[in-house]
């Protein structure tokens, strides 16, 4: 191997149990010798010119210079008006695409075997427009935004990923048959985008009926994109099938490069700072990072150094069946990378 | 027994395999002697005054008097600004509540065991208004629209069902996170409700979550309340969890007791008229259909007889893993609700 050049990246280690995760992250990339240089930033959103949140300017100079971010879980503030952080952080970058691989883990037992899909979800518009009003008394309405160009955005994106991915098919999931306009346009704008994919299959199909495919029988699904809320729920939905938020990655994308990858299970504030912790999800969301990089060896190295550690059942931590602490579980892949090399 | 008042139900068999199954649906209840009788009518959609779509008058008028409609699946119309006839019925008869119990069926193997939830899906509004915009060229709205009315209605709807049906909790299903105003809404409606009945617990939580621990342990859910859109999915996704919309009854509620139970499987065209179908959808929904007229009696013996025909395995139709047709399926049902007597 060439001597790599190092680059940086902005490290959000978040609240709760997201400083232990982080750092066994860091541990874990220092050992595989990843070339990484990190940035580590506090993201508590302030109140900037105007009123408007906004997140702290510290964080975003690191950001906009790194252009890749590691991000662990952030609590949900409280104060009235606040915005979620992860919304926050989600627009301040255009991070227009959200993906998350959900693959099945050898030797973390669930209800389904051989699950391998990636569901893709359009993370900029559509019921997170925000936008609410009350009508009269007792009415509200909430306002759905499609617009062509995010629809365009998430469906190329769906291709070129299945593409550079060796999958083999993409399905649109939408509600077309009840909003005709909003999911209408949404899957008018797959359907033109499949057409310059002819390599990759294209198939469409009711939230629905994904959903209760799903559950029956998820290896019939590869690629799923589609508009924001239905990408929350079934992104969820899917991590369920594999073993939960503490072991699914999670990636998002912008244009140029920029990314952050995000473990996103909860802060877990009852188990924080007691190395409790379990740094799988946030581990695996490196190795995307790793490979959004082009740091495809050290990726695949870290990877299966995680999923030897977990196959093997012998150093684990609570909530994957064990009763190791988080530092036994890094350490313990941090020892199969050494053996690795 | 007393001898029994004969009620009248309005049966509309519906296309595709609809005839099939309503056939055995009737067979079945001609064995178990249920004071129902039947008034058969077809519902195409039809354009009246002003070139508004609506149900056939004599549809309408049996459905007034009868208050009470059993329904086989109907085709989706193709014809472009056709409106869907199952949302056409809701609509027409004011049909609120969507409830859906899924219940672990024994014998019937699926990934989960011991299903035992009710969804209850507000069936008039939210996602389903209608209501769409272009604003420009490319960009289009859908709106969410929540009323206060429809959301106590529904709220203490599902309130109501859970203390008559022995249940012991209610979650509402939200993203108030998110749509802070129409879920906001629905949610606020849902907690004054829950004021009145201290008998029953209240908890809310978010539909990703839902989801998520939904695939992972639905035992922990009992009665779930929520907006149109959460609805149609989750229980589309709970049916998946205990073998199918081939097995998953559903009614609509209305005021003063009108209602129409219904199969939400498809038409399955392919194997329509062929004596293959399984009329087990359709025939719960009976069954639900006889509670809810306080013919519990009936009800239970025809369930019995048809969960026995499915523990027993020995004569199931092909999807259900037999390779027995739908008369032989519906005559050994019909045996054993003989054999109970
Ligand atoms: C934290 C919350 C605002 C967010 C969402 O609803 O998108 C979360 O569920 C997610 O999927 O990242
Ligand atoms: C047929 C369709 C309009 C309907 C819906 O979306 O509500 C169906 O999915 C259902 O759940 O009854």
């Amino acid at each position: 191997e060439e001597f790599p050049r190092m680059q940086t990246v902005t490290l959000i280690p978040g609240d709760g149990i997201g400083p232990e995760i982080s750092s066994a992250v860091m541990k874990i990339f220092e050992t595989a010798k990843a070339p990484i240089r990190w940035e580590e930033r506090n993201v508590t959103a302030i109140k900037g010119p105007g009123g408007r949140w906004m997140i702290p300017p510290d964080a975003k100079e690191s950001m906009d210079k790194s252009k890749i971010g590691l991000k662990g879980p952030l609590k949900t503030p409280i104060a009235a008006g606040h915005p979620s952080m992860n919304l926050l952080l989600r627009k301040t970058f255009d991070l227009y695409a959200n993906v998350r691989p959900c693959i099945s883990i050898e030797g973390y037992k669930t209800p389904y075997t051989d699950v391998n899909l990636v569901t893709i979800r359009e993370n900029t518009e559509g019921e997170y427009s925000g936008i609410e009003h009350v009508i009269v008394d007792g009415v509200v309405q909430s306002i759905k935004l499609i617009t062509e160009d995010a629809s365009r955005r998430i469906a190329e994106y769906a291709f070129e990923y299945a593409r550079n991915n060796q999958r083999n098919s993409v399905t649109a999931v939408h509600k077309a048959n009840i909003m005709r306009m909003s999911d209408g346009l949404f899957l008018r704008k797959c359907r033109e985008v499949a057409e310059n994919y002819k390599d990759i299959k294209f198939t469409e199909m009711y939230l629905d009926t994904v959903c209760l495919n799903m559950v029956q029988d998820p290896t019939q699904f590869d690629v799923l994109v589609m508009p924001n809320l239905y990408g929350d729920i079934l992104s969820d939905l899917c991590a369920g099938l594999i073993g939960g938020l503490g072991v699914t990655p999670s990636g998002n994308i912008g244009a140029n490069g920029v990314a952050i990858f995000e473990s996103v299970h909860g802060t877990a504030p009852d188990i924080a700072g007691l190395d409790l912790a379990n740094p799988t999800a946030l581990l695996l969301s490196a190795v995307m990072m790793l490979r959004h990089m082009g740091l495809h060896d050290y990726g695949n190295k870290i990877q299966t150094a995680c999923f030897d550690t977990i196959r093997d059942k012998k150093v684990l931590t609570k909530d994957l069946g064990g009763n190791s602490k988080c530092s036994e579980f890094t350490a313990d892949i941090c020892r199969r990378i050494q053996d690795l090399d």
